[in-house]
């Protein structure tokens, strides 16, 4: 009865995600726990750091500590965040993986108050980094359109301005004889509902049908797991999430921003729902409530409270077997 | 390109799931308050209060001075919830609004744990109520199944027995007399996914096309807005709430029991696919932050802290405008 996909590829972003937007004092040895804890669950990718500016972005000053201080599990990705060319250049000297891509806004306001730059110019500015990747042998094979649902400064996103951004993307990529296999549409200012994914993907779909497309949801308003759930029902099967809930973007513009979609809770809803993830929510669970020790504070997630539903359905077969 | 409703309807069980499982000691003046506040957002109908055993359910021991301290809003109703006849009994004496139905549980283990009742002495029990409906001209027009997604006793339902629970419903309609217009189906512990809504109200609607369906969905494991969203891409336009998300069950047998979905997220979600609720969300928010002032802790609402879209829509107007 269920058309959803068989199987799903969550990545993690909740330290990157996470340790940006938390106030100072998390020590590089707690930040460190998190993301080994995390590796234990099965996670293929996990974002640990961004290489961004320390003054604008202090609590990931020690962005190169955490980076050299994770002892790495054989078969999982630890990867970095980088915004320019000084952030790209940190990260290729560091030990995580650097992944290559072509960036841009569905908003041009919205890339001007977060890059402080045109559209145009964001593409120019990538152009630069072609030789860095190439020198590098870093592959350049998906496409992010940031802020895909919605702007704080421009209003709600058309799906045609979605689909003109991702032919921008394939346009840039030709002229630097890159492939690009997936878009992923980000929503770091929580605009997503189910409609507006629905919609959005369908716009991308209908022009680029072979182009795969990733999710990158925040739960600001209570939408996301709605928004994802709408994903999946449209085949999506790529997803970033964040352990507890931890996160949020702190040039948004929103008052309270918040994270992305809780890891447990969407490995939880695809496993309840037959949708493979390759990690195991029980041990998610134990790594959410690290996340709250590390950061010191109740997080938003729900399933590590709520509990699964592992120890009742063992209890109902006893039941049936007795 | 959207097949959702175009209207829904919420109704209100924060004060009567909410004060239910909270600590004592909040005032009825405060709860007098919330609940007059609530009835200035749109709401059509509020639970009020619970007329259960005070010695199992202290924080309900004031559901008369509740009840009774309410300045009524015309056009709003204010009803209440009764499990056995001293509580109907109790209701009828009091203000609020009584409505007649027919409760049974998916799970017969759930109903013993719960009433202490097999499922059939739930009905007989129920039978013994007719002739007070009757008396007080209270129509008995809503079937409820309880725990219809899953049992922590008896493990994942059928939607074959929740359609049975239906039809053994609407037999006992028959034999009392009385017409069931529509059936709600109810996730006290939280097992509600997309896909188990979607399958409990295909088999429902399999056997019974011309039910109206509402769901009465908790957010215990993160998949409550997924699953309401997947209620509503069914058609359903009947939906139960909770300001904020207070709320849990206390007998549920869930570490951790969890408040209803949250009444201005989901109206927030609703409103911006262009489903129309006839609720003030804007109100709403502030209706959510005096509930956390009353209960005195954060609660789990989004877009109390995320805040709506309006103001980036406006700015994003007058932008264009300029």
């Amino acid at each position: 009865m269920s058309d959803l996909p068989k199987r799903v590829f969550i990545d993690e972003e909740g330290p990157r995600e996470g340790f940006q937007s938390e106030p100072l004092g998390i020590t590089v040895a707690n930040k460190v726990r998190l993301i080994e804890a995390l590796a234990e669950t099965g996670l293929k990718r996990i974002n640990c750091v961004s290489y961004v500016n320390p003054r604008r972005v202090p609590s990931m000053a020690d962005a190169e500590e955490v980076a050299a201080g994770i002892r790495r599990k054989p078969g999982v990705g630890y990867s970095a965040l980088y915004l320019n060319q000084q952030g790209l250049e940190r990260a290729l000297k560091g030990p995580l993986d650097v992944h290559g891509s072509l960036r841009t806004y569905a908003s041009e306001t919205f890339s001007r108050k977060n890059i402080g730059k045109s559209l145009p110019d964001g593409f120019i500015e990538q152009r630069g980094w072609m030789p860095i990747f190439r020198q590098h042998h870093i592959p350049v094979e998906w496409g992010i359109v940031l802020g895909a649902f919605g702007c704080n400064y421009e209003g709600d996103m058309a799906p045609e301005v979605v689909a003109l951004r991702v032919q921008q993307i394939l346009d840039e990529a030709k002229l630097l004889g890159v492939t690009i296999r997936g878009i992923k549409l980000t929503d770091a200012t929580g605009w997503a509902t189910p409609l507006r994914v629905e919609r959005a993907i369908g716009a991308v779909r209908e022009r680029f049908p072979d182009l795969e497309i990733s999710l990158h949801l925040h739960d600001t308003r209570g939408t996301g797991m709605a928004a994802a759930y709408a994903g999946l029902q449209l085949g999506v099967t790529k997803f970033d999430s964040s352990i507890a809930g931890l996160g949020g973007c702190p040039f948004a513009a929103t008052d309270g921003a918040v994270g992305n979609i809780c890891t447990e809770d969407f490995a939880f809803m695809c496993e309840e729902m037959g949708v493979a993830t390759g990690l195991d929510v029980d041990k998610l669970i134990e790594v959410a409530k690290v996340a709250e020790e590390v950061v010191g504070r109740p997080l938003p997630g729900h399933v590590m409270r709520g509990g699964t539903l592992k120890a009742a359905k063992q209890r109902a077969s006893q039941r049936a077997a007795a």
